[in-house]
């Protein structure tokens, strides 16, 4: 397969700034380390920007959908006709993604990176649709090579000159936890029993069934190890084109704050593309949907929250984006010792 | 020991407003539970305001500083002075409480219930002081009974017509985590080792005192079984005009987001003492002090967050504030299947 050329990712390690930002956070007016992981995230958003007065500004939401061909092998709880219909939902500002990025000012775009339908044009709404729909992984590639690679590409061309220096990728695709499953099991060499989970919500004898294609389209594309090649024969046009958006978005030192499953395969697919793009990653939520876990240690994650999530769109990534500012304000706002006269520790 | 009265306590249990709550969360944009906690928290955010459209409005924090007499034992990290001091802090805007709640709009207030220390009057400062510090718990009670009942009756004065529906309570006192230690290890019957943490800071020497110390304390008073009279021997007088905050407060049927340790020792203080209040509580997130587990335990609670923080001032409770925001959000804007013309679910 044709090589994948990604942008250059600036290593963020910089044992001089992390120095300064540390000690910053140790001479503000609380005992030492009190404040915990804001602390911690407060060093990490430092290190993505290489200051130690971090801050964000016009934080962007692109909702990557897509559909997919697995799903006519009944892998979904819910049929392919949600995806579009999500997309009105979306346009319409009615999803729970709409109403948590309207509470913290976040721009919202819908990206329509491969859904089984036709959309008029909407100001809200990107047209990159590469087909409609992910081809059927069972039988042939979901993506081929150059549908692969475009979806790739159009991803990167989404952020490029976004605004701001945040980004949130969300998703909407039914059938999409088939193929982060799939990406899981193959990527992180784990057996796919372990990365697959009930989705939008099967019933015991759904995820039997689900577990059974999975096994089958895995048997049907063994040679398909490498990332590029994995992704286009087992992912989504959704979840391509967010790994390209969180290349691009990464080679331009924005913070990636991660959304659930989905988003962190895209991920997890970046970081293997280009290596280093994981450095720019905030997690925001541990999902209930069994392969995250798996995922989360792959990357040596540890999410901000645990709220018994699982329905993607960004929202998880949505609901944790205060704590972020929190942890610039921290930084910016809050009076040192000597600031405010007070005394030091005793013991 | 006077009885204390207290204000009616309304039940906020109501199984047919549960359902409907439930209905409507059921009926949302969305894969049946897929919202998780915040689902179960919007429910009882409707519960407590007896309502299918809860919302929040002028958020209120006043943070409750006293000095402890125990101290002079050397029990903290800190000298007691830095409970003044810290109150100048807040007063300056310069506290990590400060800047929180200057993100998320929260008012904020701080009452002296007993620093050792006089303030000259400050539009942001609430002078209800008992006396300058509690006494020394190892040779006496804590408070007298009349200090006692006076700093609960101030408590539940200082949010009586408070603007708005929602209060956090936030503490500061040098050698407060004593006090909760001993109060936890007194109304819970639970050993005082597993309550006793490092507070702002003890080394291993210093926490191996303070549980000496404690022990002793603990011994001194063993009479004193019954929640007035605990607290009166234990507390400290901000934890006593918390406790008094937090009955008041749910007797107004006001949202009581709960910070860590502290604040939560006088909630469970609130809860022996007016039956019910604790069903108004949500609990903002875990504090890494060791008793706070076992707390949240005797409370069947289960917080938020749990971001390693111990710095209380209500600094956890504001960071979790716009999670309740996001729930009341989640309710009144989320459009439902019906509303956006979407398809049910297959299996």
């Amino acid at each position: 397969m044709t090589r994948f050329t990604a942008p250059p990712i600036t290593n963020i390690a910089n044992d001089v700034l992390r120095q300064q930002l540390q000690q910053i956070l140790d001479l503000k007016t609380k005992p030492l380390g009190a404040l915990g992981r804001l602390e911690a995230l407060a060093l990490q958003l430092g290190m993505i920007q290489g200051t130690t007065t971090p801050h964000i500004e016009q934080p962007q939401i692109r909702v990557f959908a897509a559909d997919h061909g697995l799903t006519k092998h009944g892998t979904s709880a819910y049929p392919s006709a949600v995806t579009a219909q999500m997309v009105y939902n979306f346009l319409q500002g009615g999803a729970a993604i709409n109403v948590l990025a309207r509470q913290h000012n976040i721009a919202l775009k819908v990206v329509d990176a491969g859904v089984d339908a036709d959309f008029a044009p909407h100001p809200q709404l990107l047209n990159c649709k590469i087909r409609r729909g992910s081809r059927d992984a069972l039988t042939e590639s979901a993506m081929t090579e150059s549908e692969c690679l475009a979806a790739l590409k159009n991803g990167m061309e989404v952020v490029k000159d976004l605004p701001g220096n945040l980004l949130i990728v969300g998703e909407m695709g039914i059938g999409n936890t088939s193929a982060a499953s799939l990406l899981l099991a193959r990527l992180g060499d784990i057996p796919i029993a372990d990365c697959i989970g009930r989705g939008t919500g099967l019933d015991d004898v759904g995820l039997q069934h689900k577990t059974h294609i999975l096994k089958q389209v895995l048997a049907r594309h063994s040679e398909e190890k490498a990332p590029l090649a994995a992704l286009a024969a087992l992912g989504g046009l959704e979840i391509a084109m967010m790994a390209g958006a969180l290349i691009g978005a990464a080679s331009e030192r924005r913070i990636l704050l991660m959304d659930g499953f989905i988003a962190s395969i895209a991920l997890l697919v970046a970081e293997r593309l280009a290596p280093g793009v994981a450095q720019y990653a905030v997690f925001a939520h541990h999902s209930v949907e069994p392969g995250h876990a798996h995922l989360l240690e792959l990357l040596s994650a540890k999410p901000l929250l645990d709220m018994g999530m699982r329905l993607g769109e960004g929202s998880g990534a949505a609901l944790a984006y205060p704590l972020l500012q929190s942890a610039c304000a921290i930084m910016k706002e809050m009076a040192s010792f000597s600031d405010a006269g007070i005394s030091e520790q005793n013991h």
